[in-house]
């Protein structure tokens, strides 16, 4: 499972500012279920309540109502190994002059290192391992003489790498995207009241209306004087570079995200990989959900029988407890279980969005080998992952990425499958409808904005992809 | 939605006894989301942990490590308005003569009124408000003279209706199907362990092996002395009735059930459905999930498009603060969400098991006009409910069941749809392997176990059926 | 620790039954600290919350919410090791005919075993381990030929033993008190509702007027026709033989118990006992809180200095962490703590309430010893337990109480104290007003009720005791 | 209620560490019970787990488990009203540098405005409401360029007023207590281990050995090359200026503090009032528990008896639902009431140790009026509070303080008395060992370290004085 990125809210000048946060964020609860958090601003004073857990856990009625106020922020946080952390729960708070200013953040600052050691030579605290504190500081300090918004255009100037923020000031709520716009941002209105969210099915749930995208290096502002869309300083690059993983995997299907529609593109995924590589079988078979969208599209286009004979268990995602010994790969099949009549004697071609380090793809195809599946046919609706992302998308590390390891017959080997094929980049490309505006690094090492750490891991790469 | 019936577990003899229990149960969530409990023996003594909620928030690390002993049983039990309660939870213990008895059940009495009256003349006292406590007092009282399996056979004699039950007694472990085997049953190993589950998705999640149903009438012991298979006493009736509502919606896809691959029957009755009557449309689409395998059948059949087009939730089903007064329709759209870009201006044909009340139906059909569905049509892959259930399915009351109150022509207005069927019985039947074995009274009151109140129902079905 | 005896409370017609109830309990919570519970009549329908745990942890805004209604009785429930569960806790509620019977009890019934296998025999079911579900029983099958008031009478006259019942069947709040008195009830006034408690600092805290004790073999009654005072039919003792322990260590000392004073009788105590024999020491100093009041009633006719130095952790009480392995007999230390300086070179007079085990008093005597006590001498306001109660007070088994295993100069020697000197049963009787009207059972084997386990244990009693 | 001051703990080198902190604090609980925290350090990375509420709610055997190392340091937070809040709970973390920094704190910095604000203008981020942040950023920007030692002597010599710190920095324990030693710091042994606390009853609890106090203006340092006692830089005052109140009301009367016996003091206040002014009554009374140690010195002093006839309610200080309207004064009434029998006709001197506002003395003395006393006298066992405290404690504000708005028979008339006796600040200096070194500012004003709000608050209180 890849981490999801982080999913962010914001809304100005509504009386139920809280709890539409609260389904703002529990409808992009797929973006992140390590913490969720919400500050109001009610007359000048900021209410934060944040927690460990999905948003219907960390929230009740009570810690909604000790929320008053018609502005609001909100978060969600993904999930990785080692970092998680009550203190990492965003959004984060300080107090500066007697002003509480709040923010909340989806992305990686590329030089976040750089700027938290001169911070430090500075004198500066850090209470949290969050980039999102590294900003915090550089605001702060540009308020120092600075409007809040010439304040958030002086901090960003120093930024390097992918952000999206919501960040409430005075009485004045931002919305900022960085200029390569890697991550999803999007404007909605509910009533009078401008609404922000990562993705639009938030929108749906709250009966906001979509109204268009937060535009790289696009700073919106609203406040008692209006909405304000300005744009950050410095120059910009010619194209966006959007994250296509969002695409491919990470967002709802139902939303709108850099102007394209997830479903279709997901579908049309599907087809493009069909017309690339059609195994001969009895059927398709998504591993729901994800590979769900594209098998409809490969089926149609191959006109083959689309089967939904992995069965998705639905009380999945609470905590739990120990499984016996007896029960091996527990994790891989309490998800889905495969519906064993459709298996048996079977020629099966899989879909699925994407294969990272490879192993839950391993237990599954093992699983289907047992059940008697006679063949069994990968096809994957995304090129083959072989480069780290420095902007944000928590793929493991380059040693346990199976692309980036293996030849392609090595991985059918180790799959145990009797073909599998990688949709090219081109056909991802013309799967969409903005094709030269997505960053591509993950599969092609081509990073937009540079590193120390994306060079030495490019070279290694470049190694270890020739060999 | 349709009220789901109980999930029973039970397993002799394992050192994991409660732990299998907790994932048996949570194998089986789908069947009752109101309580769990398990109850566990060890020498001689009984431990029971039970409580209101899902599986995984009522059993913890503590709790199962206070659940000791090699057999266990467990319950899950369907949550309806107003009979909500912890005392109704399930399994049942009772103290008699220095010995602990537990039972679970499946099921309902047609006679437990009248029994429960007849014990209470007898000074019979009553904790819950279950059935299932009425067959603990006839089972204790044939305690007093006969052996343990004896008094099952001599309380199940008295009892009328639908019931499963798994019970422990002494060292004994039982479990017994009423004679025309409503509700499913099924016997699977782990090693040398019998396992007793109401679905086999039960024994998948364990790595159980599936070996067979428990019989209509039969009576399943296992002690110290092996496993023995028995016969309820009485009279049994040429043919089970098996609740073809099972195979419908209520049991997951992926488990066999009397004997039928529940996944194969689905899809069946989307393709008896399709031949019955294909719409002129763009495509087929379900109401996720129990629409889906059907609408893949009707689809195939049909040989027009399937699409996903509405996106299910994944995070439903917790706990939820009060939507806002704008958020209209708030319970029906959270569940799932229509991707917009799929249905403007298209002809859709929507795919789902059944239509109880409307309402939903109404709601999501509205929602798809909104978005500038061109036509909708209905496809329902079962025939109308017009009659109550009396063995154990909560359906609303006749005056709520659309198909009970309105012609076709009604219906469809009410929904505002362009074309609506039903599957036919005929058609029902042709989706299954053993076509004369179901009960089929929701749909054409024949209730082969008479009661009074059936009586009273089925006269002003009758009524309300010819008008 | 002795274990307390539980606490009832009954109030009919007010408008805040609930929290009343909670409140009442809440005073009572020294006579129980396992479990609580409560249970409201509302229009014929009652309504039911208890847990484990104090009272403030089992019941909630919310909880108490679900409890409406004008008429309501509540249970606290005693701590004993190994009969702790969630399924003992009171009042105990069962349903008949369609209505709803609810009791609370406090007390020991000498004869519950012979009555439980009595009506198992004819077929009843227990779900707990207590005494009251057999009342309870006895209870319903008298309803079925009986008004309430004659079934509470009828079952009474089965009852051997020790007994208080709050009961609600129908519209009526019933208290009994059984023809001995074992267990303190009385009766209070708030506005025009009676209140039922089992000590009067329920009707101090709830600002109620105290107006007498429920007398022993008094049935009191309050329906819609008014209030009645009813006796219980059979022949009653000529002498009540209430339980001295409540004056000695059980009850209050604010409360008024049984027409006494409670304050009164332990300073009375320890005024009889330091005329009985007092030592030649620097001051009196009592283990608070039980012994603070015999101690300021000894020092007072000793004329010896009072010091108040054990100093008492008011925090004790919740549940805790396991110490470390350094930290020795701390389950005794952390609720007491000397203050050095008044322990080294003192020759101190401890004046405590009673001896069980010994125990703790070792413990503590011990460490007044590292500390530099010269001398140690103790004082205890109440004859040595010798005899095991079988009317309710949860002494240990007489092989565990030290004053039946030893005789003086062992206890002595294994407390290693100076001195140590018992009040005699006369000077316990000459601290009360009422002095002909107790049960002094478990000082000298004198038991009202017998029963065969008392005849068994007063045999080896006087084995030991004359050894 | 005056609110207590925090309690601080620190231990170095034990295996145990956090579960002996957690201990530490749970005997300090009385220092405050809003908050609690401990960090540990293990292996150069520093665990935190803080939360609102008392020890044994914050803190559960998974929490400590998360909480490896050999070093520790905890806090317990006293509750105010206003300033409650999550963020404010202790020890504050710190990252700099790739290194943790994490202190606790205990008093309060006049200059705390001053410092903020200058670090502000520096760009400082402030992420809770408390002073020790201050410090906290003066000992970061002091350790990039010094040594942790050297810091923390840099860092203290920028603060005016009252701090008592238990610090972990890299390897090293600190602790730092001001050169006024306004607030109690010791230290104890526990094996090899050093252990800091507060109060000395902490080692009484976890069975250290008490050793001596940490001086005004020392620096206690622990690291791996041993033990030092350094002094802060800096001129220091000529004698230490100690608050008294630790002595008259904080502290536990079984700690060491200022090198004074707490038990002892108290009584010889106590002693030193019946010396100053018995009045002729029945008896002596306390309000419990703080009243009781002078009582019983006043007792022994004015040859009077001593009742103890308040009686407490032990399970006071959990949370409460909302207590009815009839139930007037609830809060007050709740944690003690009298023994009736003890009031009606009697002459009582009442004995506290100090009144602030007045309005619970009055309601108490209502009460007593009710029950039939016949005269009520009071005495106090400290002077007058007539001035605001600077240095931690949280008197209410002057306008509220009984003594600094009224005259002494004023006072008399608002508690409805028949004679009142504040002990004299003579009276209070004879009662301790080492009276030149305490700070008596609340008493008489005379404030060692002055400020600006001080001297507004000092001439406005002159005039209200000498009104």
């Amino acid at each position: 499972m890849i981490a999801h990125e982080c999913g962010l809210f914001g809304i100005y000048d509504h009386d139920d500012a809280a709890r539409l946060a609260y389904f703002g964020l529990y409808a992009q609860q797929h973006r992140g279920q390590e913490s969720a958090g919400i500050v109001t601003l009610d007359n000048g004073i900021m209410h934060m309540h944040k927690g460990m857990g999905l948003v219907p856990d960390v929230f009740s009625e009570s810690s909604l109502a000790a929320l008053p106020g018609k502005t609001a922020i909100g978060h969600v946080r993904y999930s990785t190994t080692g970092k998680s952390s009550p203190r990492n729960a965003q959004p984060l708070l300080a107090h500066f002059k007697g002003c509480d200013i709040c923010l909340a953040h989806n992305g990686n600052l590329v030089n976040a290192a750089e700027l938290r050691e001169e911070l430090e030579n500075e004198g500066a605290i850090f209470s949290t391992g969050n980039d999102s504190e590294v900003f915090l500081h550089l605001l702060v300090r540009a308020m120092r003489d600075e409007s809040p918004i010439d304040a958030v255009r002086t901090a960003c100037s120093r930024l390097k790498g992918a952000y999206c923020f919501v960040i409430i000031s005075g009485n004045t709520l931002l919305a900022v995207r960085d200029p390569y716009g890697f991550h999803p941002l999007a404007l909605g209105r509910l009533g009078n009241s401008p609404v922000i969210a990562s993705e639009t099915c938030a929108f749906d749930l709250l009966e906001a209306e979509y109204e268009r995208s937060i535009e790289p290096g696009e700073l919106f502002v609203v406040d008692a004087s209006g909405e304000h869309s300005l744009r950050l300083s410095g120059e910009f690059p010619k194209k966006p570079r959007q994250c296509i993983f969002e695409l491919v995997y990470f967002a709802r299907p139902d939303s709108y995200v850099f102007n394209e529609q997830v479903y279709v593109c997901r579908k049309q995924m599907g087809w493009q990989l069909a017309y690339e590589s059609t195994p001969d079988v009895d059927f398709i078979m998504p591993f729901p959900d994800s590979g769900v969208y594209p098998a409809v599209g490969f089926a149609q286009c191959a006109e083959l029988p689309y089967e939904h004979a992995m069965i998705r268990n639905h009380y999945v995602g609470r905590t739990f407890i120990q499984p016996t010994q007896t029960m091996r790969n527990f994790g891989v099949r309490v998800k889905i279980n495969p519906v064993r009549a459709m298996i048996d004697g079977k020629r099966i071609c899989i879909v699925d969005d994407s294969i990272v380090r490879g192993t839950t793809m391993m237990t599954r195809v093992k699983k289907l080998r047992e059940l008697g599946a006679k063949e069994v046919h990968i096809r994957i609706s995304s090129p083959p992952v072989r480069f780290p992302c420095h902007y944000g998308v928590d793929f493991p590390r380059r040693g346990e990425l199976i692309a980036a390891q293996c030849e392609m017959d090595e991985i059918m080997k180790k799959l145990d499958v009797d073909s599998l094929h990688y949709l090219s980049i081109d056909g991802l490309l013309r799967s969409v409808m903005h094709s030269d505006s997505y960053c591509l690094a993950c599969f092609n090492g081509d990073y937009c904005v540079p590193c120390e750490s994306c060079r030495k891991e490019a070279l290694e790469a470049c190694g270890s992809a020739t060999k």
